[in-house]
């Protein structure tokens, strides 16, 4: 209770600011923002110059490993590998034939659902670590990590390929249904999650190589690269849709290392947190 | 299907690799990470030793600013305002009878529920930012670090306070209620859920506020101060409890602003992207 006497006085003053703002939202705005005082610092690139991006900053940004194996396979074994790896393959016969050759759009709509698993694992291991008082190995961080990254290729086609309304509603639903398959998947056995999304980023890998072939023959333009890419992947001014192209599939390939990799630890009957997780590890 | 085909070499290796690695399940794992790649890099603290922990890396280390007002408190002011503050002060009573004057036990049970809202808020934002191809303006982030941030308090309160049989049991069921409760609250109306959270928040801080003065009179045992949170706050190395609490308490009046502050845009009418969130604000 003593709270809330304590916080009569403030309060009054952040009504008096209220009042005396004026009618501009951005006044108001700024009041509020002072009353808390939570503003977000300014944020400069290495050039001195104002950085343009409030949904990722200049620490995040990184030099893509383009030097990955982009063939590692992982040979499904088991019951459950198989299992994971017909998913995968019976859902890129629908897919196929929704986008044909628009490789660009099936980029798009493909990364609305890729960056779905890395924060269900990432919230389910959180909650795991909390609920068991356990260390989580830095694998919380690490599915995050995807999480965002694959947001980011998301940012990055969003201003190629610009989304139709059917398109909004394809995602939409899809996700609803993702989300949910994958919570319940992750909850069963993340043994077979991380599978599955190893196999689901080979699938990735294989369509960015397609991708590539088509811009390669002239099918599909290549056109310069939007600034967000080349802000996050420290790529030179001059950089096509190729480049930004290029260092996507690297992701891909990183995130195919991490979920079979994961997996694996799984397979021996171990638990993550007991193998420290690749942090920035792109 | 190239994938598969040209991935057979490097699995047929990887085979290979597994049987000749013996019997230990260390050299199994070294094996596979080795396949994968993905080896957690060596991580050095700034005098040159090695990192001890894996759930937290050097750059997420800080030193809290203790400066903070303690005092600030919003005015429940509508109806939603009065909702929330009243659900949490009607939280309290049970809390605080349960639990007496044991605040060390009191601040671990009650960090496994303050490390919900912000995994729930981020993970919410960040599936609305991939349905709806729209930059978050740093909010995922800045959720996701509050989680962290809470996780970090209840591995460091763990060292303090061994959770007995009875009170993991409460702590599922807690969490079990309470993610989806919050789940469902911040779906319908995130306005709600960040008041929410910022009255727990200034609740946070005033149970904080009694394990000091607790302390202070001798009543709890002012321990030194666990060697993870000496890491994790920058603290020197002969802190002790009240140090670690003097810290906590900081980060929860923190919290309360950036909740308060994120409710208060929605009750403009606008919606958290439009302002960049306060990122890296500790
Ligand atoms: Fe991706
Ligand atoms: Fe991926
Ligand atoms: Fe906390
Ligand atoms: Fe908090």
């Amino acid at each position: 209770r003593s709270t809330l006497v304590l916080g009569e006085k403030e309060q009054e003053e952040k009504k008096q600011a209220k009042e005396t703002a004026g009618d501009g939202n951005n006044d108001e705005e700024k009041r509020i923002v002072s009353y808390w005082g939570v503003e977000a610092p300014k944020v400069t690139k290495e050039d001195g110059t104002e950085w343009r991006w409030s949904c990722f900053r200049p620490w995040e940004t990184y030099r893509a490993d383009l030097s990955i194996d982009l063939k590692k396979h992982h040979a499904p074994a088991t019951f459950l590998d198989k299992m994971a790896f017909w998913t995968v393959k019976s859902l890129r016969w629908p897919t196929d034939l929704f986008f044909q050759r628009r490789y660009g759009c099936r980029a798009m709509m493909l990364e609305t659902v890729a960056a779905v698993p890395g924060m269900v694992g990432g919230l389910l291991l959180h909650c795991k670590s909390l609920r068991k008082f356990e260390h989580s190995g830095g694998w919380i961080k690490a599915l995050l990590e995807e999480a965002e990254n694959e947001r980011m290729h998301l940012m990055t086609f969003m201003e190629v390929a610009k989304p139709r309304w059917y398109e909004r509603a394809l995602v939409f639903t899809v996700q609803g249904v993702f989300f949910n398959a994958y919570f319940l998947g992750y909850l069963i056995s993340p043994k077979f999650a991380h599978r599955m999304v190893g196999y689901l980023e080979e699938e990735a890998i294989h369509s960015y190589t397609e991708f590539l072939k088509e811009l390669d023959k002239g099918n599909i333009e290549n056109v310069p690269a939007p600034a967000i890419a080349i802000d996050y992947w420290r790529l030179p001014q001059n950089s096509t849709l190729r480049d930004v192209v290029m260092v996507v599939r690297a992701d891909e390939a990183h995130h195919r290392d991490v979920n079979h990799f994961a997996s694996d630890i799984h397979y021996q009957g171990r638990e993550l947190r007991e193998s420290p997780a690749p942090i920035g590890y792109h």
